[in-house]
């Protein structure tokens, strides 16, 4: 279809050039720079006139940069008479500034919602929200897609020299853990942190059976890696016999690399929602595709067809 | 004033402590810091419920940055009930993308005022846009404050050995240059580029009497300082006797030191519209203070009072 146009700016170009093979178009001619000052300069090479364009961007760091890219390139689109304006937003940063945890705290995640429509965006689809609730600061059409499935057929593929366990690493995880649990027929297990009085450590309790078996950390975003790690060894102590950690969203900020080195993580497996630069694709880090997922996503919402299915 | 309340964030924390000073209150309690990821983190630490509250920050580099912690700063404060969200934008960055230029080209200008507006802003007081024309982007009220008067004190305080000719580098800065021209009761020229035939290189022709005289060069960006430092030496070439230059922004970004360094341009005289780093501040660059212009502007915006006499 000549009017399905797909275009990438810098956060996922490899990405992107993934989406586009798997929905066999060529990606759109544009070029995303800096003026001598560090302003965004985008260049669109090809008319858009009347098409459907798709643009992969995640908001990863650097965030700011990767959500003015995204807002100056929907503006040009829509001054260049695009027929409509999807976002494919793979990672959504600003996330977990989802409410007012304290006073005067803003609310990132909406404001961030608002600048897309208030640009011109006409949909979304975006993978793992950090909290479902986000897809109501949209006002627009939001498709919000797992990436459980993928984590899931990765694990259920790989052969282990035991009994499974998937673990939460925290309460607010569990139905994510459930989801992977169910796919992969295995039972769950959670991490119930406890401060037992103020100012005294924090101790692990691990609810459910893990001695023996192979325990399957999982978690949507793993950031700094403090609660993934402290988990995986809490984990190791309490006799779980390997222990493996997954998520979607690789964000690996600050001290997560060598948190996960020093820790009895055996392999992490993510996705590329996020696009990893060489130095933290080691050995032990398992990197999957969201392309095949994005890419039918975008047919089907092109043709007007239920994406329903790939929800969970 | 217990409700007019002064806050800066990093783009110009010097001169935010000179305008507070100028007006006689303290600066806003509040931290403007990142999480790990590289996320803005905002913490306003007093109330400013009912408040007119005033932001101090231009959007000068790095400009997605700065624009981000904005909008976050101005939702942050909409959240926590301020009355009005006033902003103080010294240097208003992406002015230059302010129009189709080519097909296909966004208008930054314009959707950064529509960002601001989305995110909560009231009013905004800013100084010598790239184009007036960008008052009208915004829907909100919007005080044009000019860097002219400045530049033109500081001239008229300082004793020059001869004449002085007040020079626009182009055409479009024809006004400006009058502006200052009638300030100092001195006459104009312009720099008119000329390329004689295409792939010829472009010929500066001088228009208005320079020999032998002190020629000041006026322009309200100096962003890489090639159109600056071309025309200062076309003058020397062509008889000045001194050459000076002048702008309100000082944006020197690329090459724009060693350009200066190495042409004929003796002082370079700039506001503090943009903080510039330490290496930026050289012996021949003189930074003069917008503090008490903007201080006024805030106080008589602030009571209701007319700032048109601040315009030029
Ligand atoms: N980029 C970030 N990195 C770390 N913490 C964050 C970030 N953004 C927001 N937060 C904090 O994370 C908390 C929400 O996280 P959660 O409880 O996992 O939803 C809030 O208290 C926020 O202040
Ligand atoms: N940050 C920037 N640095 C250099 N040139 C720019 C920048 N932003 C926009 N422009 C270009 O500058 C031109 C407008 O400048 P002007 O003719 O001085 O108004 C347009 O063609 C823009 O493409």
């Amino acid at each position: 279809d000549p009017n399905l146009k797909v275009f990438t700016l810098n956060s996922n170009p490899a990405l992107a050039a993934e989406i586009a093979k798997s929905i066999g178009v060529e990606l759109g001619k544009c070029s995303v720079t800096r003026f001598s000052d560090g302003e965004i300069q985008i260049n669109i090479e090809e008319s858009i006139r009347g098409c459907d364009v798709y643009i992969i961007q995640s908001t990863s760091s650097p965030v700011n940069e990767h959500i003015m890219e995204l807002l100056i390139m929907i503006d040009a689109l829509k001054r260049a008479s695009a027929k409509t304006i999807n976002l494919v937003i793979p990672y959504y940063g600003y996330a977990r500034q989802d409410r007012k945890a304290r006073a005067r705290e803003p609310i990132t995640a909406k404001l961030v919602a608002n600048l897309l429509e208030t640009a011109g965006a006409t949909r979304v689809i975006t993978l793992d929200l950090h909290a479902p609730q986000i897809q109501g600061f949209f006002d627009i059409p939001i498709d919000h897609l797992m990436g459980v499935p993928i984590l899931g057929e990765y694990f259920s593929k790989r052969e282990f020299d035991g009994d499974i366990v998937i673990v939460s690493p925290d309460h607010g995880g569990v139905t994510r853990a459930r989801k992977l649990a169910e796919r992969l027929k295995a039972p769950i297990a959670i991490i119930d942190k406890r401060r037992p009085k103020p100012n005294v450590a924090e101790v692990m309790n691990i609810v459910g059976n893990i001695e023996g078996k192979i325990a399957i950390l999982i978690d949507d975003i793993i950031d700094t890696a403090g609660t993934i790690t402290l988990g995986a060894n809490a984990l190791a102590e309490n006799g779980a016999k390997e222990v493996y950690a997954c998520c979607t969203h690789p964000v690996l900020s600050g001290p997560a690399m060598e948190r996960i080195k020093n820790s009895k993580i055996k392999e992490l497996v993510v996705t590329n929602s996020i696009e990893l630069p060489e130095e933290k694709l080691t050995e032990n880090v398992i990197q999957l595709s969201v392309a095949d997922l994005l890419g039918e996503a975008i047919i089907r919402v092109h043709s007007d067809q239920s994406v329903s299915y790939l929800f969970d």
